[in-house]
């Protein structure tokens, strides 16, 4: 189309997993937490009040970056609230890796990283990882900004915090951005414990996994108060209320109920250990999981991955170099692991 | 700040009106709506169901942008929705201004796009407004994009739609965006009457205003078929998920209520009108209003608009070349103008 701009002529979109209508669906695709949120946000929804919503919200979403810094035992000037974690990486591109050479990035890890690096203009080099999918942390040194999900992305597999800390170290000259969506299933620490010592430094998360609001969109950066400053210096750049005020105040209710979000990321780690064991006891090839998806090889994937689809549940598959053998699967509740488990035996013998 | 990409550097971002906390304030500076959003709105807020939350909502708005394009009597595919109509208006401009020469919009106009032309590298032509501040349609053509807000803002003044349709025609080569945030409370017809005829026609429209909904942060684009592609690509190159599934619920609840929103948009409209002459039979020079605010001449508009602020009236004011006479006042409640009359009653002598 003629009206098109330059950036926009060849732009390849980041192509999410199917959201289906309706009902029937075993839905382990897009990594959504099996279990509704506290009861705390429904009480807050409960008492939400509609006449409220004639004002803006608070631009900077004050209130909940309080909450999150409190419940952090960090400072409200070393967060950052946008609409959902794929906003706040992307105000984050176009803050310190806009234009930029040597940004550094796993050959596989999410797929959203690859389309800001073609729309900031970013020359990014996709360090591969081991060949037990594994990021090596001394891959990444020297460079002008490194992206890394951790756990990653479909492999699932978590780095430790010196390995976290080897590369930030190691990366002075650039934002170093750990992507930690899927933190709370793992058994490594966050990185959130090194803001304090490097300012090159970005922690990124999300409610949409472990809070099980997906469907608020809610994200949140942690970092120095330099880097923040930057990261609401680029939003009101775009766009100045990026969250409403229902999004702020039921990301704040479910902050907290630590003990609903630590009973429910428990119960979805046991189901993960349990699935997992399953699927090894049958032959297959699972990898090491810090998240709430197991990312498992299966030979024709591809085939595989369509006739579960025909039976109405949903995983995700890539057609990608190194992966296309495997199928990433969301931990459900354990009855749709245990559906899941008995179509896969009949669809598929391993390897 | 070293790890700042060239982009950030210098960046210029948008200084958004000020939301106090707390109440006792008279608020007539973000040109909200004085009424509360309709019953309607309410009655879905209270049978929002929190569990649903946990699931992503619909990537595309689907049902929204149904029941937008019904309301309008156009198709779901020439309507894109997203979060708020400031976010809609920058996808707009990365798709289809990005890196341009030769983009017109008025000198004194929505003091977010002289942000996104820099944040997004278009070289702008600003053309003076003409003497009186309206728009001269004959001023625009032959550009590579045209952006004006239709009525105006800070200014309040329409186009009518024959003068829309002559700065449609004479920019082929370019999408000429109309931002319609304020279109409710004018006496001319909506410029979505032409979007089967000019294919790079792009209507652009908030909930924030006439809907009462500046807390929910819903905007939409209204254009053929192939623009509305086009943002949805560079939405996907963004955030997939630009918009909850609360705000897409109760954005269709609020057009589900024609009655109120008639109701309400017609009670601004006369509470304007009455204010308007009695500023003007003060001696006050108040420009016609198509909008839900007012903008008058009244001299030292700086220490006038302090004065108010210390008795907790907020109005805008902008310390810029043209309008530094000029106070934009909100059109509020009658007892809020009421109020603000008595002030400036007060505080100065007209011109």
């Amino acid at each position: 189309m003629n009206y098109l701009s330059d950036k926009a002529k060849g732009m390849k979109p980041y192509v999410a997993g199917i959201q289906p209508e309706g009902g029937g669906w075993i839905k382990l695709n897009t990594n959504e937490n099996p279990y509704p949120p506290s009861p705390k946000v429904a009480a807050a929804l409960r008492e939400a009040e509609a006449s409220e919503l004639r004002l803006y919200p608070n631009a900077d979403s004050a209130s909940l970056c309080e909450a999150i810094a409190g419940n952090l035992g960090i400072g409200a000037e070393n967060v950052f609230a946008g609409n959902g974690s794929d906003e706040v990486l992307a105000l984050a591109y176009q803050a310190f890796f806009s234009g930029k050479q040597n940004v550094l990035t796993p050959d596989i890890s999410y797929g959203f990283y690859p389309v800001w690096n073609q729309m900031y203009e970013v020359s990014a080099t996709y360090v591969p990882l081991r060949d037990d999918y594994s990021i090596r942390a001394a891959d990444y040194k020297g460079s002008n900004g490194v992206i890394i999900a951790n756990p990653n992305a479909p492999t699932g597999i978590a780095l430790g915090l010196p390995e976290i800390e080897e590369i930030t170290a190691a990366n002075p000259s650039g934002v170093v951005m750990v992507d930690e969506a899927y933190i709370d299933f793992a058994d490594v620490r966050s990185a959130v414990a090194l803001i304090g010592k490097y300012e090159n430094l970005l922690v990124v998360r999300t409610f949409s996994k472990s809070h099980s609001l997906a469907g608020l969109r809610v994200g949140f950066a942690v970092g120095g108060r330099r880097l923040i400053e930057a990261l609401r210096m680029m939003k009101d750049s775009f766009n100045s209320y990026p969250l409403g005020r229902l999004p702020q105040m039921l990301a704040k209710a479910a902050i907290e109920d630590a003990g609903y979000w630590e009973d429910t990321r428990l119960r979805i780690i046991r189901t993960r250990e349990e699935t997992a064991a399953r699927l090894r006891g049958m032959g297959y090839n699972v990898l090491g999981s810090g998240a709430n998806f197991l990312f498992m090889e299966c030979g024709d994937a591809k085939g595989i991955y369509e006739n579960l689809l025909a039976g109405r549940i949903l995983v995700r598959y890539w057609e990608k170099h190194r992966i296309d053998r495997f199928l990433r699967v969301t931990v459900g509740l354990d009855s749709e692991m245990e559906e899941f488990i008995r179509c896969i035996g009949k669809l598929t013998k391993p390897r």
